[in-house]
């Protein structure tokens, strides 16, 4: 696809939507999956530079279960459906609509459920082994960083843009010079029943998205997604020799977290896989903002490896035995 | 032990200095592994019935390193550890402090750095198999509804103090009826490397707790604790008849995103273990409160489910191989 989309001129309208509301004290993240996932970044975002806005970020069938006593006419709600038909996430947005919540929407498909059910969608392209600053993760923290300039005097938007328009070059180096060892690594692992990720701060949630979107859903292996810091407090313990993790080190604030959890990993399991967002070229991106943009180009590099460890084991990331293919 | 605890002294006494701050808008629930999992349910207390206050529960490493921006004078911030001396929580709770926010902690260990860091220590008793209204989850509860009626006008304290007062009888009552259940669900899984638990709203916790603090630490088996609702974006491909899941049955509004997990997981799965809150004889709970209080009747026969399954792989609960015999 190379047609220009109209996202700059959707998430400026979303923004002048949320400038005139009289009063915003929440954002809402809402989602499901691979879409939920990509919401814990910018509720990092939120946690971090929000003074007078909250940030929550939740799957979508938990969201409308749980109602929270603030969603009303000061909440922002964001979504996001690749397909833009998930029922947890439509029926989400209709929730918070009536509720008197300004809509946002994420979506590929334009006049799918989701797009018809909020008063501002915006799309956004999905190529996942590169990177732009119109795909999903890109497109939540411009409206993210966004309102935080907007309602919250919050300076970082300029440097965020700056930010993702240096990332694609970045990233697509990064896969360049990490070819042989993604072939290594695929090759390596073709055989394992289970594969751990490990990240802290925004590459949490990206820890979180491999273990069940990849390992889980589309290669059928065991995974989760283990906090670098809670590691140390449960999960360490099912570290040995012959047990897997990718870990995320990252440049943030999060960085001792990472460090402290690869050095034990690294000493007791001979299966410790560090993606290095040093390492990928991510020093050149400002300080200020490069914790809210490395999980999105540790998450591109890691479709690539998802790529390779498919092609190891001959499962296509295509094939599933339950997800599209029944009612469930 | 069967002395007094100070333990409702010590709550009004927190509650009292939370009613005496000028303003209250967040309360932050942090610790680590373990006393992390029950800051969750009290989160999710906060985010059902707090309309002035928001609530976030955070890894207290995470805490510290995302330093969130509305943390001061204005916060407050509840933390645990059984021990009062888990290094990031005691330095969370220093942190907070110096940023002027209200700070409580639970332990067991009076005189503890923990305890000694915070303005309101609250102590604790530790009883796994049994349940009693100053277990650390019913404190955290009592608190964090202490604080929703002062604050925020929720009418549901005495509720909850009454569903506390009658959750004893039916947790002992519910474990004595699984005796027979219990002791086959053990010998059945004792040769499994990888079980999963899954749960959603508050119960969604006790499902993180059991697969990080006894599957993966205590049993040295591979687990995630996995939302009921998420289960079907991803995590659901994984299943087959011969992987085992334990899914808790709550009677809150996350049910029916229980039941579809059951339903499915039942169908493809032979190794799926239910644990029902109506059929453990929670139905005695008022339903205004019971969402609220199910997680710790489920963590209560849960590690009776623990303990057997430990006697019947040879493997007690107490052996670590890196916990506490190294630094780390």
């Amino acid at each position: 696809m190379t047609d220009q989309l109209p996202t700059d001129a959707q998430i400026a309208a979303a923004l002048a939507a949320v400038a005139a509301r009289p009063h915003v004290t929440e954002i809402y993240f809402v989602a499901c999956g691979g879409s939920y996932s990509i919401m814990m970044p910018v509720q990092y975002a939120v946690d971090r530079h929000g003074r007078s806005i909250a940030g929550h970020a939740l799957n979508a069938g938990e969201f409308v279960s749980r109602n929270p006593a603030r969603l009303g006419a000061t909440s922002v709600v964001i979504l996001c459906s690749h397909s833009g038909t998930t029922p947890e996430t439509v029926e989400a947005a209709r929730f918070a609509r009536a509720k008197g919540a300004l809509t946002i929407a994420l979506t590929t498909i334009p006049g799918s459920p989701l797009d018809q059910a909020v008063e501002f969608p915006v799309y956004y392209r999905h190529a996942p082994k590169t990177f732009a600053p119109d795909h999903s993760p890109a497109v939540l923290a411009r409206l993210t960083f966004g309102i935080l300039s907007l309602r919250d005097g919050c300076d970082l938007a300029p440097k965020l843009e700056a930010a993702l328009q240096a990332l694609p070059a970045i990233v697509d180096r990064a896969i360049a010079a990490h070819t042989d060892r993604i072939t290594a690594w695929a090759e390596a692992h073709k055989r394992e029943s289970v594969i751990y990720m490990m990240g802290s701060g925004a590459n949490y949630a990206t820890a979180y998205s491999y273990a069940i979107c990849i390992f889980q859903e589309m290669q059928w292996i065991h995974s989760a997604g283990i906090h670098s810091d809670e590691y140390f407090h449960g999960p360490f313990e099912v570290t040995d020799f012959d047990v897997p993790f990718v870990i995320l080190r990252g440049m943030g604030p999060g960085r001792a977290m990472d460090d402290r959890a690869i050095a034990f990993a690294s000493k007791f399991s001979d299966r410790t896989t560090v993606l290095c967002a040093e390492e990928m070229g991510l020093g050149a991106i400002d300080p200020a903002v490069v914790d809210h943009v490395e999980h999105m180009a540790f998450g591109t590099i890691l479709r690539v490896y998802a790529d390779k460890l498919a092609d190891s084991r001959g499962h296509p990331l295509t094939v599933r035995r339950y997800m599209w293919k029944m009612d469930y």
